[in-house]
């Protein structure tokens, strides 16, 4: 391993670079930088170089000597690390969503010319990506993404109001962090996958379909013209997904229990637009195409935030996204700048529509 | 399409040849190859070509213009025309299952050389063959066959023994000929299945295992070393497997209808081998290796003739098989003639045994 890069969490980081003998990090926060350049000595690691802020972690994306770039960066801040890796030409094993939905259309040039520089590591699109291997593109008739439903599958619209922080951040399959446990909560987070989904395999939005899949067994499916229907099935256990996307194109020793045998019954419905209606927005920001999809991902990093802050409930995250996506004129993505320009003006939009509605 | 080739259905073969004019066709049986001589230029057929014998369908397998054979030809007569396409290098969309079981040593150097020489179209290995495209088969860890469970799924052994051939002839999914049908309901069908895996996809028996899936929707699965696992799925409907077939390595236009939206539930058991006994015979077949895999399948031939002839019983198939499989011993499969002679050898054994055994 080259390098590490983390947001603040120079205690971790320091200690996997001793471990893996990394020759070089980087952290998001000035301080953490400043701290752990000062205490790296003491740990033995006198040699470590220790860069610091945005610009820090970008440059770990392009050094000469990575054959492949982990991105899991959340959130906006992950667009240019993601762009700079793939100018540089590196395999991105990427799970870093918001960065391909809001920056979608700077990253489509790379993938026409090769499909297989961004190796997804979500489950569901390491799934599609795993069954679309030895198939033609041009075949895909759909895409099936697989959702567990979220931790509220089972609740009333009535009930949905009164939803705490806590009770949104138990997810009934997976763990993860708090933003993408939130947004799994409100179908949020399977309206980004299908645009994320769209911007990896370039198939239209009519052709991408959510099914809610209690069992989180099948991770997701592809139907070919033909009528044939892939599927790809495992554990749910992230290491799968990851192990996949550093082994490509071969495959490593199994890093989680066998699925065999497969017993019992697996489960389809069709998901409730009513009662989890973000999941509708995606579909809606990825037709109205340009800057839409980035700054609805954007609006909703803030909203999650205000959730998880108490200072607006549930059920009005999908309310004020609604109502940006209705007022939002787009622009077209022409360069990265373009997306910064308009996070930071509807930045201040969001922010005081919240002033406004008084939550 | 070049040539046309049927046991003695002449008047369907005729009618075909002209339809998609076809230059030269043949029967099994003389009687009808010379009732089709004698009626062609009634039909407009003047020009058509007619060969006769088990010689005549053979020489249909090395035509020259023919890309692709289409072998669906059941039983043991099956091997000649597959080892004589294959040694001319031509394309087999393949069906005829027992042919493979009982050759598949004879086979094995062609597949070695090219694993896409025989394209499956049974719907089981068409589904594993699938899962395997852009995969490579040093990472498959299991194959995992699925299986309806056949027409007794949920019968007790006891009711077993009074199974009459009208039950036994009707297949809870899919409609196919009669020897196939009474084979699904024992799960011979199944275990003649696990060798022809054996042999087309180079995975030992060991590592090859069948699940009950009474929907059979999943039509088969793989397991790869890193423990994902990749399915195949659709309406059950054999039009799919033969257009993926014909259309390989492309796909063509969708000749079943489409599985979207998958709803309700799929389910899977593991299956009762005291009940259905006879899925064991493919295995230690398989594992005595030699001439015992089609000396076994040709066994069941001539005891589902027996049994739909009503001179034996259900249960009578395996306890018969158990036995021929218990006092054989095998040859080692040099050339085609060793298959042979154990087939009439091991005919007059078990008409003796019928014989013997009063039934």
């Amino acid at each position: 391993m080259v390098a590490l890069a983390a947001g603040k969490d120079w205690q971790s980081v320091l200690r996997q670079a001793k471990d893996f003998g990394v020759r070089v990090v980087a952290f998001w926060d000035e301080e953490a930088a400043s701290k752990a350049e000062s205490e790296k000595h003491a740990l033995g690691l006198s040699r470590l170089e220790i860069r610091a802020s945005g610009e820090g972690v970008e440059s770990l994306a392009t050094l000469e000597d990575a054959d492949i770039v982990v991105h899991a960066i959340p959130g906006f801040r992950g667009i240019r690390p993601l762009l700079s890796a793939l100018a540089r030409g590196k395999k991105v094993a990427f799970a870093g969503k918001e960065a391909l939905v809001s920056a979608g259309d700077l990253v489509a040039p790379y993938l026409r010319k090769d499909r297989s520089l961004l190796i997804p590591v979500d489950s569901e699109h390491s799934a599609i990506f795993q069954c679309l291997q030895g198939e033609r593109l041009e075949d895909v008739d759909e895409i099936i993404l697989t959702a567990s439903g979220g931790a509220f599958r089972d609740r009333t619209l009535d009930e949905m109001r009164a939803i705490t922080k806590e009770e949104a951040l138990c997810h009934p399959t997976w763990k993860m962090g708090p933003k993408v446990t939130v947004d799994s909560a409100t179908l949020f987070n399977k309206t980004l996958e299908v645009i994320e989904a769209h911007h990896l395999f370039g198939v239209g939005y009519e052709r991408i379909r959510v099914v809610i899949h209690r069992e989180s067994v099948i991770h997701s499916m592809v139907m070919f013209r033909d009528g044939s229907v892939k599927a790809q099935l495992a554990v749910p256990d992230m290491k799968l997904p990851i192990s996949y996307a550093l082994h490509y194109p071969q495959r490593g020793e199994r890093p989680v229990p066998k699925l065999w045998p497969i017993l019992g019954k697996l489960s389809f419905e069709l998901p409730d637009t009513e009662r989890f209606p973000c999941l509708t927005l995606g579909y809606e920001a990825g037709r109205i195409g340009g800057t839409a999809p980035c700054v609805l991902s954007y609006a909703d990093e803030v909203l999650v935030g205000e959730f998880l802050a108490g200072r607006i409930g549930f059920l009005d995250i999908y309310r004020i996204l609604k109502k940006v996506l209705d007022m939002y004129e787009p622009r077209e993505v022409t360069c990265v700048e373009v997306l910064e320009e308009e996070v930071r003006r509807m930045d201040r939009v969001i922010r005081d529509m919240l002033l406004v509605s008084g939550t």
